[in-house]
């Protein structure tokens, strides 16, 4: 199964996936619109809670940095006057110094990535989209503004006018990526998209080159019925809505996908994807495309772990009727 | 009072001068041919040791780093399998965070070193020797390498061939360590050398465009003397020898001597200097120039103050000596 992962809601799941899921069938790609030199290393924050996340070492209490982290470096930049802008704790720090010395010394994202899934005894492969620069902007009325600054410098409180991906348009897939969705597309093995944001977490991996007319190859046009033309194969795109109630969970998703003219609903999520054959919905969803209702909110890991197999249960009676078409 | 200062002996006497000269009679010039980008960051080990001694943070057992600080980044990053090359407390890598952030803005180090003066409460002057990246480095049958790297990396054990500033060509003393030297010619200030290594700690100093012709302006050929022509202003070098007993204290003198050709000797230290108009030398020294005997080790504070007073004793008793010539 390839995930396709942000930040918090995706990485939750991904807890539950890891008990159900030999590590071998388990491939996580995350985005990195996120990234940011931050101190003089590269903090790639959805990437390092899926790493963090399958290593064990996530702080289950905020689904960011290292559980029991100090925060030395940080808190002496403060007492000296200087806003780090987002809080890295000692060991997160080392792990960002890690990944950039690798980068500085020539490797890429992917490779680095590779590196420290090694150190940290992660099994599971885990992918960056993309080893180009792409950066999540978000137009305010105070100007434009990297995602971190809107969301951790200013709170996520100024208006959104606008969110573009700066870089994109020079982008590639990492070539892991891509050969991971060829490889799915032979084998018949599904994508699975996370409760993320569907504007900045999932939306930039699905506007890299390629990857969603990968994702619609060979089905129907408008199918948001997950039916596909006989004989060609495809790949089956399953995704988990990050609304509740009609609305998200965490993050600035409500004012992502006004700004980009989709209601806040679960067919806005359906539509802004634009790639799924199946969405998981929260069970007070009046979302009329093919969908099966779950209760969606992982409070616990217990909560994780009954999701993730739920939706591995959904996966496999899918490709059983996939099979029977 | 000028101090030309490195890394270990110099901070050691500037403990002292720091209880005996008013803050604002103290002007301290650090090498800065040691600095190196580590992980993502300038360090400027005699820079932030002078900087760590004046705000009476330095650690006292090794004259590197803060005292009391922790290594939790540095000793995760060696868990990863990552050696950083310089053992860097999370309180240290703070200080190079703030200034690497002002020099990435578009600061200065004259400038980042004077905000870090300002909120490490520091009042006396610390002036880096240039703005302009110089780099000491070392000719070894290894092949070349920085002299952080031939120190700290190999233990400074490898065969010295040969000792160069590498780029010293493009650079130019700070404006303000040349405006502090036009000041003290005007108003008879000495210039003391501290007991640093006179290759790799002071040789960049005086090896930077204009410095040594500064400091021997208005002083007879061959003045090993210390006394003037009549009338024209000029400055006085005292220089404390970093030898005792014939050898150095700690560093690498002796190694980086032999290859610059001067023999590891008091007058080796005058010669290679160039610019000095009294040196203090420890009390078994064959020193035949004009000289003070003094017991220059420092093992604690009191040494260092006892020193410290001595020498500006000294100091005061050339400025008569001199007014009456």
């Amino acid at each position: 199964m390839i995930v396709l992962s942000g930040g918090t809601g995706t990485p939750k799941l991904l807890l539950g996936l890891k008990k159900v899921l030999p590590w071998s069938e388990l491939t996580v790609v995350a985005n990195t619109a996120d990234d940011l030199w931050v101190s003089g290393n590269l903090v790639s924050p959805d990437l390092d809670t899926v790493l963090y996340t399958l290593a064990g070492m996530i702080d289950r209490s905020k689904w960011w940095g290292i559980e029991d982290d100090s925060f030395e470096t940080h808190d002496f930049l403060s007492r000296l006057g200087f806003r780090e802008l987002l809080a890295i704790g000692d060991i997160d720090r080392a792990v960002h110094i890690f990944r950039s010395e690798l980068l500085r010394e020539g490797l890429t994202l992917s490779m680095a990535t590779e590196r420290l899934c090694k150190v940290l005894k992660i099994e599971e492969k885990v992918l960056p989209m993309t080893d180009d620069p792409v950066s999540t902007m978000v137009s305010t009325p105070e100007g434009e503004m990297h995602l971190q600054e809107f969301w951790v410098g200013r709170g996520g409180r100024p208006e959104v006018k606008a969110v573009r991906f700066r870089g994109m348009e020079d982008a590639h897939p990492a070539l892991e990526f891509l050969a991971a969705l060829e490889k799915a597309k032979e084998d018949g093995e599904p994508v699975l998209i996370g409760p993320s944001n569907p504007v900045s977490s999932i939306g930039p991996i699905l506007a890299l080159r390629g990857i969603r007319n990968l994702l619609n190859e060979g089905k129907r046009k408008r199918s948001g019925e997950g039916k596909g033309e006989k004989g060609k194969k495809k790949i089956r795109v399953v995704a988990i809505s990050p609304l509740v109630g009609g609305k998200p969970l965490s993050g600035p998703a409500a004012k992502f996908m006004r700004a980009w003219g989709y209601p806040v609903s679960d067919q806005g999520v359906a539509d802004l994807l634009g790639c799924v054959d199946l969405l998981v919905v929260s069970p007070e969803s009046d979302y009329q495309g093919h969908s099966v209702r779950l209760d969606t909110v992982m409070r616990d890991e217990e909560d994780s772990l009954r999701l993730a197999e739920e939706i591995v249960k959904i996966l496999d009676e899918e490709t059983e009727t996939e099979a029977e078409t």
